[in-house]
């Protein structure tokens, strides 16, 4: 949406702030030990901004490796960062080739037919290729049949340029989880018949389950977007990355008994000032919020009240001073991605990625 | 996003029937038997695009009167729809009233403080108005208190030129509920002391209350849109507008024992083949469908099963003869809003404007 002629004020706001992103990525790799660290920026770098995100894990942090969900978005990062490795997570299908050739975008290979799809592209126009092993998430890569067929046939492999082989954990989030050992011992037997080529198994989740997993790629996405990928504290080392401020539309006084919102869900037992903020669902902020949410002001956390509209939210401001006008925080500092998860039961990725379109950004970077 | 220099192929595709939102609109004055009838089209037009819905509804229903959020929907929308009457709903504030009259847009004045703000601008820089009452949604509108106040102030209502005066139903979608008679009664009180001037209540729920709520102007939103507002059947001659078309990743064949997807939330009891399609939670798809949403695909319903990822979904297709690279409906004419919002327990509203950006879009119309 446009910004040109138009006023800032009064208008809800979206903060990212680029240099704690930078910051998130260089605390991965001090988590990873000095491992090479990779950035998932699917999703309009979940949700983020592709355009502003990725030039600034590039030149601030030194990322050269970026990963994304399919063709177009590889096809729009191309140009954002020249110079990088780009990879493509959900495969190669005919049609595609000469797009992957013309802007050098590596695949992810997930099957025999795309490995051999791809073995069949002139080698001079065929960038380098990852092959992805599933070891037991059952969504993409080679089956555990696939991969003994692929490992014994070196006609095959050896016409393909493959620089790195990876697979993914299904249950990084939970430590305790035997899928996780049983995930490292399959993908560690698998890089026994890969030697010399980069191996990457870690997504956020596990890079925290400790150096095991790190192999030779970090693939963190989550944790740069200061979430928290497990059932862990987070680290202290990784900060927010964002914030959303919206304005007070109104403010009401109810008497005890009058209700609030549609459906009337929450009716005041006391009198109570109620503030209606200009953001709602069609901004992200959904109805698993209704009567449960938080937000801040003054110094103070303030409960959502009522039914989250398209457009807005009602909030209970009775125990603090403010005005029609004033900024409500709904997200950042003190409403963290995982308070806002606890309470909605919506997970700390879907709050990110489901950030719309209406806000006006602002991305802070110091140089 | 780009669609330039891109394969269309095993590309998601949104494919939205404009033809069906304007026949929606002209089902909505059947309905209203003949009332004049605006169009909700906040929130990029319940997600469906505003800069393709407004033009269709303008030029192929006659459609002249539009309600928008707020100020900046309104400017974007202004010269899609040069001639059409446009309504700010969150108000008027300072910083804001130039935007108004250079743009030739209404405020729908919500407190006496902005009705004093509006009445203080030159007449001939001021456009027409509407007077938002509120009848018990507690919200926005003019308090009962105001509202007794703004009636019997002649010298303020006659520097305005009031083009409308309306209010909000705060439980339309339920019609046994008392407050839709309360707030029936308040309103036409409110209209008896505004004798000539266009009055308006019945948002999509309350066009299906019946004739006692249509007064002189309709307000459909997700009627429009093909949703169902309220506990009672869909009239026959609302048609759903919009179609998500996911691709086949890949598929799978599982024995008994294995799972799918992160969390491993689901466990194959059988040998099954299960499909990985192209669309996530980042689309729009969100986790609320782990394990409960139904997609279609070869004349079959077909359940989703594990967890929702960002970029993927996965299907269980052991019923069906189908490959990787083929079709599936995750919306239309096979799984309407109102099936996938009882499963999901989002609603209606939510799967619209939570539409993601990532899909291939092709509008589809006639003329």
């Amino acid at each position: 949406m446009t910004t040109e002629d138009f006023p800032s004020a009064s208008q809800a706001t979206l903060t990212i702030d680029l240099d704690n992103i930078i910051d998130n990525y260089k605390s991965c790799i001090k988590l990873g030990r000095g491992v090479d660290c990779a950035a998932m920026i699917k999703a309009d770098a979940y949700g983020m901004g592709i355009a502003q995100v990725a030039p600034a894990l590039f030149h601030g942090a030194g990322c050269t490796t970026f990963f994304v969900a399919n063709l177009q978005e590889a096809i729009e990062l191309r140009p954002l960062v020249p110079e990088a490795n780009i990879y493509v997570l959900n495969g190669l299908f005919p049609g595609h080739l000469e797009y992957f050739s013309r802007h050098n975008i590596r695949p992810v290979l997930n099957d025999l037919e795309q490995i051999r799809l791809w073995a069949s592209v002139t080698p001079e126009n065929r960038p380098a290729c990852a092959i992805h092993f599933d070891t037991g998430i059952n969504r993409l890569g080679l089956t555990p049949e696939e991969t003994a067929q692929f490992i014994t046939d070196d006609s095959l492999r050896e016409k393909l340029h493959i620089s790195l082989i990876m697979s993914h954990l299904s249950c990084s989030d939970d430590p305790e989880n035997p899928m996780n050992t049983q995930q490292l011992r399959d993908f560690k037997t698998i890089t026994g018949y890969f030697p010399g080529i980069p191996a990457s198994l870690a997504n956020s989740g596990g890079i925290l389950l400790g150096p095991d997993y790190h192999f030779d790629l970090l693939r963190p996405g989550l944790l740069l977007f200061g979430g928290n990928p497990a059932a862990l504290p987070l680290p202290e080392t990784i900060k927010p990355v964002f914030q959303i401020t919206g304005q007070i539309l109104q403010i009401r006084t109810l008497t005890p008994g009058q209700a609030v919102g549609y459906g009337a869900t929450w009716i005041a037992d006391k009198p109570c000032h109620i503030a209606t903020i200009n953001i709602g669902y069609a901004d992200g902020y959904l109805q698993k919020f209704n009567n449960c949410g938080w937000v801040y002001a003054k110094a103070t956390k303030l409960p959502v009240v009522g039914r989250v509209s398209m457009d807005m939210i009602t909030v209970d401001v009775t125990d603090i001073e403010i005005n029609a006008g004033d900024d409500i925080e709904l997200f950042g500092e003190h409403i963290t991605l995982e308070m806002a998860a606890e309470v909605s039961t919506l997970s700390q990725y879907e709050i990110l990625t489901g950030v719309g379109a209406r806000y006006q950004r602002i991305y802070k970077m110091k140089n």
